[in-house]
């Protein structure tokens, strides 16, 4: 794995420039990610370009001996051309246009937009292809950020028009596929298909599902325009995007595909501040963060790239500026956290950012120098991780023992739908994966319909849509089977199977599901040290499965029917750790209860165990 | 009283239709509502009719024996009409408009919606007026679901300008009642007027009372007109609609006047969860909900029916799927609830649904039949159900003990003008109802201004406006009179009376409110087992009225004066427990403080009493 | 000090307006405050004026011996003059226009309605400016009110571009100043600068602080052309206008230096209620107030008048209706409201309102009399007041101890950037003056940059930008200096200074911060008594300042170099306690820790005791 960091020169002094590459080798740096949101720098005006300063950069860092990852500059299109297409800003739920002044100021769907965004991409790589310091490729920057995938525009809505034509050939098979009978909501045309926003109350969830799916495949397809272009004039040079923390508005097993390396911005610190955790996580963790975070994407990104290329391509480095408290890591977490990353089988690190900027919105975000060019805390542990990865070597590949079916479109029918606020297919994963870690154990994510044999387990946390092919690659598998609640109960247009949930798995787990309920938080049946919470489902009775978990009050917590076990409940807290910890002895795996925030992973030649908050870790041989 | 259900004909295979009807009559159901979200398939495209299946439909029904309820199809305009006429639709108190994609997209104002809705009433009418299946027909469905009363249309704006003009006469008046000298407010011509939302802080408080009786106003002109074509059409059939639950939208004492049958949608368990009740009750009667929530609309929407008739038009059978959280009813509820309200005298309850649909907003709803066919849980209670209610036979006359009086402006008042945060006179009331309910007593709910002859006992919860009409009631009657904060506070236009508070009620309460305070949660005055809350006037020294209950520090909470019990806080708790039951004593009614969570409802030959957390109830003969 | 009303004749009958007189005179008021929200009676139509009304009101007054203060009525343009020029209001940020039907709905940015203000500004100067009733001027009413003084309006975006010229002359300095290169924010000219809101995420912060500046700025110039008209047309009169409490969205100084008089409107329960205190404090001092919550306002508006001459142009008499919970005032607190004003160096305590109006958005806001013209209670505690203040004559001057240095552009910054929750500038100010006067010291406001002469303590609470004056006036004075977080952490245009923070205070600390971090409520860093939270600058090692308080884990809670302490947290609570006790100790201050919630304000004459809860003051000669 190598070290690497994004810098910014036109933010600088040009004669600071060879200074900053000379201190980056001395750190232990090797790459270099510039250029994504320089598009104001480079075509100061429409037409008119100007590449010495950039050429300037680039032959700086190339002669310090440093790769280069250059970036489209698409996130950040400037003032001339939005003002030249208005219409090209993307409009929010409500209708109003989300314009200049940040960046993501663009709609996916804007053909005007996108035939820009071909052009500059062109210009800079016609530019730079074949230019020897060149490595890598990043096309634009965090799709989705500041919730930018989906857009309201006119233009989406003609796009989705398209889109439904091609997905449904006819309009009644449309208006079958999504009950539009129900409130008489069925069209003549696909002219008629208005976006589902601003609808009186909610609208069909097959509508938002299929929007999801749209706004989705647009950004794929605005993506796949950069890498065809990047693919003919850099040939040879790994494409790679910066994908986000946990975030669901786009297929990223989709964009894996189209990519050489799928990236991902890490920042434990402001991750755990802003997302579903417990106040008493937010507080104890604030300063190391909680112990999966990170290694949750290491590996959801590892499984949905393409070969399993991915790579950290922002690494929080110091306090941060966007989340609600800003705290600074503990002495020693920057260096943990690319250690951990290392475990993971990442091939990059890459600090953002190199230097604290001065000015505007991010100024408050910390590197690894500060504003004022002097060292920040994090370059001598970037010295010091490059210096443990060297010593170790070749990391060894990772060690398979559990599965978790992850599918995107399983989050976005709990987002649609939850039935009970807040239950999340993105969490329930998440718990699945803590709960395994917890036991020492190594998580892959796998996208639904492939091959899952090589695993002991295979956990299932909540998915809604179940294919054939999902079911079959279960069936054929020889691992102890995990399946949590709604999954199978969809299918791929949000209407119920016709034999009920679990649909195509109902043979698998020996029972169909009559009844569902949502249950409030203190709503819950007690077992023998766990609960039900927040979900129950109420098997037929009669079918195959036996009960396993039996609540005080005879409430079925769980199922099982051979090697397959199907919770009821919500897979959280003590009844998901009891289930999991019964399925790794019955899998035969080498579980442990590990104790308090300690994790480990383990490939063909080293075992990692990381503590935290303790700031430690150790590698020992195998 | 008999039973029923919803059924949606057009969500199934025609070859069905007859299996179902033999499986409604089976549990002992004699009424199906039909047809009230079916216009895209009644008229698929504008002027083209489709009658066939609903034919069909309606002849298999009649062909088992069971009775129509008829819809009007109004609540869901096919996408071609709205495209036909965008404008039709309802703009959101911030002027945005209320799109097609679910349901009630339409304003009330708009004369061209009106004219199609009273077209495609006629053309059902005429088609089945004469039916001998249909029985009864129900106008649209749910007024003012989905917060869909008000609209802030330009054909609302305009309409509003006329009914303002015929209200006032003259702009002067208008200004005068108003007080529009505040603030520059002052018109010139009613053409001048705007609709009250948009302002930069809030806008007069009579303006938005005037604004409400206005929206409430049209929703009962768009009904008459489909009543009186129904009428015409259809004679000799009952004509009804089905009101909601803890909605104060419209006035339902205007509406009963215009209908036959007043009917309700009762979801004991999802507006437990939705509406202000404690996180403690919310989970303790998370299953069988509150036990006063079905039993409150009973109550109060049998007085506002014309002549006291009602019914049940849908009723909760299992989880429904749009509440915060969504539990199923725990065994026995269903055949409770039933029962209850054949003990608050309904004539019909009618289950929604009959099968839980497989597609669209609602497949999470539970119905009678699972989406697969089979029987769900409630099917059996509903025959349980219809058999006691077969053995009961004819419940008797309900037996008068309290009359609460309810004023749906009263409402809109303190929504308009709260003073302290949340002090509603909806709740009052509830409250007021629930402390009578807790003495095992029945209550009834009156219109403001007719007599009150019969009642030993009459509450204002929260009276603002009291008319002469009203204070003539409680002067003629021999009742004990609880009089509530605010009462009597305002003219019709929100002003104050010249004499302040009570206003026309001054002699009968022989005191004078000095003082209003709103206070905070937890800022109380303490007295003996009680407290005064939330609310505090000071009435003037030196009246007639003699002080009743005293806190501590000498605080005064109630007064009385002869027959009539004033009380300076607001209705809740200990201190309107101890004063409701001094008043029932004083009565002579034979109350008794029922343990737990006990009702009891009392009729002229049986004697109810229901334990709803234990799912169970005996009916005794009186 | 003199005592006075705000009362509105036009909204009572003429017949009353001579025995309302005499009653303001028997309760010893000597001013009244009149006629600012009178438009649509001056001025019925357009062009058409009707001063007969106003004629009688003013000669009525004076008749009866009382001074008038007359406001222009520019915060209530009446509706015809909205109908006739509709763009003249104010946009919110959402671009959502602010209509008519409440108040202050006009962008100060629009050009016509500035010319029909001045106009009718004119109209009313010209008939009153030289009427021997007439002693003083009031401009508008509560600029801000409602959110008002930002407005996104095409009228405000074309001004702010001109204001934008004005300041950085070329686009490029504006480009450097504010950083634009990061994101490709770049400008190619004025013309293609935007508002700041509506943008995807964060606009650059710089340009936020632009804008905030501008619009303070259009405030001025709104407010300077009346002052300009009454001057030259009612020569000899005192101008004023009425600030809020709390409230920040203009500069006060600069308004202050465009008066002769600051008012300010004191409505001590209303603000305790809606601002940033803790429940418990709501609760507590629910009918008394938070006992620094009028004197802070007191102390900090004499702080920004030109000569120091303040008064209470609006005094809480009762209950308010704006709230979210309106109780009463104690028995005496209005008395002891008044008596503070006067130690504080009031020129005069004007209550509102006269009279409690029946009608419209007031209606619930008490009065001196009630609405039926019958005393309330403050009229008699007014009455007593004027009898203690004739008692007392002369107050004296106040003895300088404690200067804040309070910075408007300090609390824009805190609220476009506060990079931990809430944590807020004014807030800081608000707790450090808290703390001073809990140590029973009077403390000024100051402007940054004047001089500091004469003060034994100045604390800088968090004041982002230090100009050269500051650093200056610091240096030359001999105070003992606490100097708060992030201050001199920004130049004037929101960018880094070059040598990081405290900027040009670095010599004066003896230190330089390297690293901040803002940390969630809860994550604390314990010291002797005393915790570091919300926030925690680390300094650079070696400097020459030396650590003072120090956590027990070794962390740094404060600096001292000198006479300078720096607080590396936030000043809250006991750190902020400790810190000030030891400064005023170094100062020589004749500091005490004061029991309770008292306090104590001295001057050349009288030394003042309040007791809030107790409604208790006691008046000593020094």
């Amino acid at each position: 794995m190598e070290l690497g960091v994004c810098y910014y020169p036109e933010h600088w002094p040009q004669e600071r420039w060879a200074v900053d590459a000379q201190m980056m080798r001395d750190a232990g740096l090797s790459q270099v990610r510039i250029g994504e949101f320089a598009w104001s720098r480079i075509e100061p005006e429409s037409g008119k370009v100007a590449w010495d300063w950039l050429d300037q950069a680039v032959e700086t860092l190339h002669a310090a001996g440093l790769k280069v990852i250059m970036g489209t500059p698409t996130a950040t299109p400037p003032k001339w051309l939005v003002d030249h297409m208005p219409d090209m800003v993307a409009l929010d739920r409500n209708g109003k246009a989300r314009g200049f002044g940040s960046r993501r100021h663009y709609c996916f769907s804007h053909k005007g937009y996108k035939a820009e965004a071909a052009r500059i991409t062109r210009a800079v790589a016609e530019r730079y292809g074949d230019h020897p310091a060149i490595t890598a490729w990043q096309t634009d920057n965090e799709y989705g950020c500041h919730d930018t995938v989906q857009s309201f525009s006119p233009a989406a809505r003609d796009a989705f028009r398209k889109w439904l034509e091609a997905r449904y050939k006819t309009v009644e098979a449309l208006n079958a596929a999504w009950g539009n009978v129900f409130w008489s909501m069925e069209y003549r045309s696909f002219e008629e298909i208005e976006l589902p926003n601003l609808t009186v109350t909610e609208a069909n969830p097959a509508h938002w599902l299929a929007f999801r799916r749209f706004s989705s495949d647009q950004v794929m397809a605005f993506n796949r325009a950069q890498v065809d272009i990047l693919r003919e004039l850099s040939p040879g040079r790994a494409i790679t995007h910066n994908a986000m923390g946990f975030y669901t508005g786009y297929d990223h097993f989709d964009l894996g595909e189209d990519l050489d390396v799928l990236g991902w911005d890490s920042y434990p610190l402001g991750f755990l501040e802003m997302f579903r955790f417990s106040d008493e996580e937010k507080t104890s963790f604030a300063r190391c963060s909680h112990p999966d975070i990170a290694a949750f994407h290491h590996d959801l990104y590892r499984g949905c790239a393409k070969d399993g290329r991915w790579s950290v391509l922002e690494q929080q480095p110091g306090p941060v500026n966007w989340a609600r408290h800003n705290p600074a890591p503990l002495a020693g977490m920057v260096k943990l956290w690319t250690l951990e990353a290392a475990a993971h089988g990442a091939e990059l690190v890459s600090y953002f950012r190199w230097r604290q900027f001065t000015h505007a919105q991010e100024q408050m975000h910390a590197g690894l120098l500060r504003p004022d060019g002097e060292p920040a805390p994090a370059l001598g542990e970037a010295r010091q991780a490059a210096d443990m990865l060297e010593e170790l070597g070749d990391i060894g590949a990772p060690v398979k023992h559990v599965a978790i079916v992850f599918d995107y479109a399983a989050e976005w029918m709990t987002q649609i739908q939850p039935q009970g606020e807040g239950l999340s297919a993105l969490w329930a994963a998440f718990d699945c994966y803590s709960a395994m870690r917890r036991l020492g154990l190594n998580v892959d994510f796998v996208k639904p319909g492939v091959s899952l044999t090589g695993y002991a387990l295979v956990i299932l946390p909540c998915n809604p849509i179940v294919t054939l092919e999902l079911a079959e690659a279960l069936e054929h598998s020889q691992a102890q089977i995990i399946i949590g609640p709604r999954t199978g109960s969809r299918d791929a247009d949000f209407a119920f199977p016709p034999e009920l949930a679990p649909g195509a798995l109902t043979e698998l787990c020996g029972l169909t599901v009559a009844l569902s309920e949502s249950l409030r938080p203190g709503l819950e049946n007690e077992g023998d040290g766990w609960a039900i919470a927040r979900w129950l489902d109420h098997a037929e009775a009669g079918h195959a499965a036996e009960a396993e978990l039996v609540a005080k009050d005879g409430t079925l917590a769980s199922f099982r029917h051979g090697r397959v076990r199907t919770l009821a409940t919500w897979p959280q807290g003590a009844v998901l750790e009891t289930l999991v910890a019964r399925a790794a002895r019955d899998a035969g795996l080498p579980y442990e209860q590990l104790n308090g925030h300690k994790r480990r992973r383990t490939t063909s030649r080293y075992v990692f165990d990381f503590d935290c908050p303790a700031t430690q870790f150790t590698v020992s041989p195998v």
